[in-house]
């Protein structure tokens, strides 16, 4: 098979995290440009990796014949401008998630990406996680019959610098959002309506910016289904990503890894290891499995398992969330829609 | 020390459960008589624990001067009258949950034990299982700093008989009651808002006795902090009890209690034993625990931990969320009160 | 059924136990009298449980027909000579571990049980703990097909004083002969072969008492499956109890039991409860299920599952394995009988 | 830092294991030449990883003067001899465990080496590790104080064809090498004395090849701790690889890892993943750290952490092993020396 050639744009901490997974652990690509805003960072990412040509704007991507495909990874407010003009350059798109924070812009992008041929796929990686997607592969194989309950934790180490807030179109936009998707993905159902309660338990700072740090987020489905979502900004063991589905035959659960499965016996505790502190030692499988199932879909013609239609519903989910937290009252989906 | 007189009020399955505990692992009692509607019930229990004195009516538990303390085990509709009359008789009580289903027969109740001397005790048995104990003496000692979410699973391994759902005031003040003891006591805060997502996904037959069979509640506390309690009345795995408080310094978890703590590893999988199934064999030693509180504090003249104050709570926090549940709305208890 | 009547010979740490296992527990007896050298130590547990009757021989016990069976609680070395005299006055015996300290003692002893009718019964409690228990029975079940591979850890919480340990018979006798049991209990096969290495590695009064605080024996069935036992005095994190049995068609594995399923997740660590600390709290039910046993056995003429040859082979074991480690060979059982 | 230029003598599994690694995980190499005697392999292996040079011999490598250093992955009877010469060509050397089967031999390749200047390292990636090493450096740290007891549980998945048993070496040496070389390595002490006890419980076919397939072995340490390896060549559920350390102040356990940390709770059973069943799934980050750290003692001029010498002594406990078990007697490593 010839080899792919790929253009990223944006060359911060996730393009970085693509395209060494791309060089080392998946093979079969060739980085063909990468572009950033922030020329230096795309320098230094295309000297680590030998990469020959670099840009300050994406246009020399986009027009590049040569370019097979593009990663989206520079900042959400610039997704759906390039989702446009790559659809319409014929250039196949892997985007990070949020495909954007206004609706109304998400449709315009998801238009152009249905008008072309184009295979179009959003960056959310925790669907590859072996934990993860073992659970959503046992849900389908009905090894727990029809699902009743989910509960989703999802706490981070520590909290983002207040100005990452402001822009981050809030919690429900920034973090929830992975976790939303989850409640869709797991049970393979449509969530009908949201009920967000939350709270201001950490850092004064994100009040301030206008944010909550801590939630908990009731789904229902449209199977009559529960879900309940509880995120906090600032977990002191570590990242703490867990998950278990219920259902008339039994239940699934996911706990935390660890660096590795050794304990201490002394006479104070029985103690393990604390779960992975960072997303990126957390995931790293997950993103390395996301990059090579788009690459396989571009080099087989197949469809993406994570499409615009689900990057568009975790970004619906968070907006409704939003509003019921600022409304404190269940809110539907068809009120966003 | 003097052996304590006790009245069994009602000898039906738990009744029976006190009556065993107290002769057999706590002692410094003796039982003079047991009464029951069911006198069958009432000769059944007392030949088999050597209990000389048997009735139909409490009356005669009531009117005998040597009793010191009664327990009320009787169907719940009878608790706050049987309260009400053994209070003025200067008997210590110890009563099964839930007080009454109306919170006006449950103030009534209360204040007829306020204007008297005695001990008042209310059977949340749940506070004294070691498991949830522990973690709440953990958040008592700050271990996890201060608390910020709550999260209690409550699931029974199979659901009731229909006639049963129909005369139990639903499940938020059958079943969950016990969460919502359980919310208030693990952190030593009061809840001031519920929220209750619920459905009708296992039993046809407790739809039509008009009742659910799976909720999801959230409830928000005076500090901020929020709570979720998942129910469900077929946990088909067994009777899941866990809990988990997470703070800013850490997080609390309780798993499930399993009989042995063997695996089997074969070909298939690595397995382990089921959780306990039966509530009895769960809660074994907070029953005992529960009793051997109540009958230390008559003893000693200390005062019970888990007061009518708390039963009462219990009420209100059932009521609140099926108001909720059928107005699809959070309810303050301010509007319950 | 008539209630067992019961004489206890020995009102020391283990009589008590079994006394308030038999009266709180199990019922269905009656303690007629208790004995013991130390007269003060009879009569304490005597008033601590109404027994009527006490006295400082055991003669009282044994020429009162109204006694059905006795336990032989008393120091190791005054068993066999009792049992030759419960037995020939037709009493039934349950007979604490180790039988005797000699082969010649052992026996003259069973021989005399041999000669009568009387139920005997050697107190290997852990036989009866639910976690080995469920081991040896799912062995029994054919889980694991064939056995190849048995492991036993054994470690006490904190080594005995040293004058204990002079008149204890050594390690082998007083602490590994529970552990010489469980590997000939746990797949039904006979030792032909055992091989000790031993060291002082933890109190120098125990090397000067004669004695040894650390052990891995090795044993050789008689069907060609393997066994190791590793012993230390002295575990800092409490009562170290666990199994493993590895078999042709997978694996079965105790772990240690704990006070809680609770754990500590924090910036340090994620802990657990230590090990229940001490044999008592750790072996509370078997102690309990031994005792029943040995009733239900009397009760309705059944023949004790651990025999006096149990009792035996496991001093045999412990013979061969003191001058294993001794002569620093593998010895043979052949050699010992 | 200028790229290293590696030879890799040797192209069948594991030769690929280090070439994929080198070139996908570690990077600052490159790999001048394959040598295979089976010509095919060595093309094969060459053409998936872009490697210009390929040859029959390895003569063309240790005369290559641009390449630094080279791989032994060739049969173990060829390792001595190409250490020697290679050592003399002053290239460094990484060489597949063991060294060789005969300790002449060994001995001679070590002397080799000493007198040269090159490093020389042995492939005991088990102790690279992730478990193995946290547990090595908490006992360096005197996490647990001072080693008594280590345990070690070693055991395949399926046993190897009888053709590989026939020229292996014999079980300890080819499979038990490793847990030699761990026992070693994990408490920093030398073993004086070895007792094997075996078993021909699997499969007759490895008895037929003049071999063991089930083994118990006790190990010695100077300072008078012990040790047990417990190994199986067929373990149904897996690859089961654990280890133990028990010292005056605690203990540390290393239990095996599985693909993902999720279970199922059935109404039959809680149960998790099976061990990884392959080793090279299991030690996929051993072979990548053994490997990294090669490289970097190469370019930093650092000594290797896994010395000829240990490669040595892992070779002399085999002996000492096999010794044992003919003769049925412990056998002292002086005995072999």
């Amino acid at each position: 098979m010839k080899n792919l050639k790929l253009g990223v744009i944006g060359a911060g901490r996730i393009g970085r995290v693509h395209v060494q997974n791309l060089l080392t652990r998946i093979g079969g690509v060739e980085i063909t440009r990468i572009s950033d805003c922030r020329i230096d960072q795309a320098r230094s990412l295309a000297k680590d990796y030998h990469i020959k040509n670099v840009s300050e704007g994406y246009g020399e991507i986009l027009n590049d014949p040569a370019i097979d495909a593009i990663l989206i990874c520079s900042s959400t407010d610039t997704h759906s401008q390039i989702t446009i003009e790559a659809a319409q350059a014929g250039k196949h798109i892997f985007c990070e998630k949020p495909i954007d924070l206004s609706l109304e812009k998400i449709d315009s992008a998801l238009k152009a990406v249905q008008k072309s041929q184009i295979k179009f796929q959003v960056g959310f990686n925790r669907r590859f996680d072996p934990n993860f997607k073992k659970i959503g592969e046992s849900v389908r194989r009905e090894l727990i019959g029809l699902p009743h309950l989910v509960r989703i934790t999802s706490r981070d180490p520590s909290p983002p610098p207040a100005e990452y807030v402001k822009v981050s179109g809030g919690i429900f936009m920034d973090m929830t959002i992975h976790d939303f998707d989850m409640a869709r993905y797991i049970i393979n159902d449509e969530v009908t309506e949201v009920f967000a309660a939350t709270g201001n338990l950490i850092d004064p700072k994100i009040k301030e910016a206008g944010d909550v740090d801590t939630a908990m987020v009731t789904l229902k489905y449209k199977s009559g289904a529960l879900c309940c979502i509880d995120n906090s900004r600032k977990a002191t063991y570590g990242y703490d990503q867990r998950l278990e589905v219920f259902g008339t035959k039994g239940c699934l659960v996911a706990s935390n890894n660890t660096a590795t499965n050794t304990e201490l016996w002394s006479a104070e505790s029985q103690s393990k290891d604390l779960p992975l502190h960072f997303f990126l030692e957390r995931y790293t499988e997950s993103f390395v499995a996301e990059m090579r199932e788009f690459i396989e879909c571009v080099q087989t013609n197949k469809t993406p398992s994570v499409s615009g239609h689900d990057g568009r519903q975790a970004a619906v989910l968070a907006m409704a969330a939003k509003k019921s937290a600022l409304e404190n009252r269940p809110v539907k989906l068809t009120e966003i829609l």
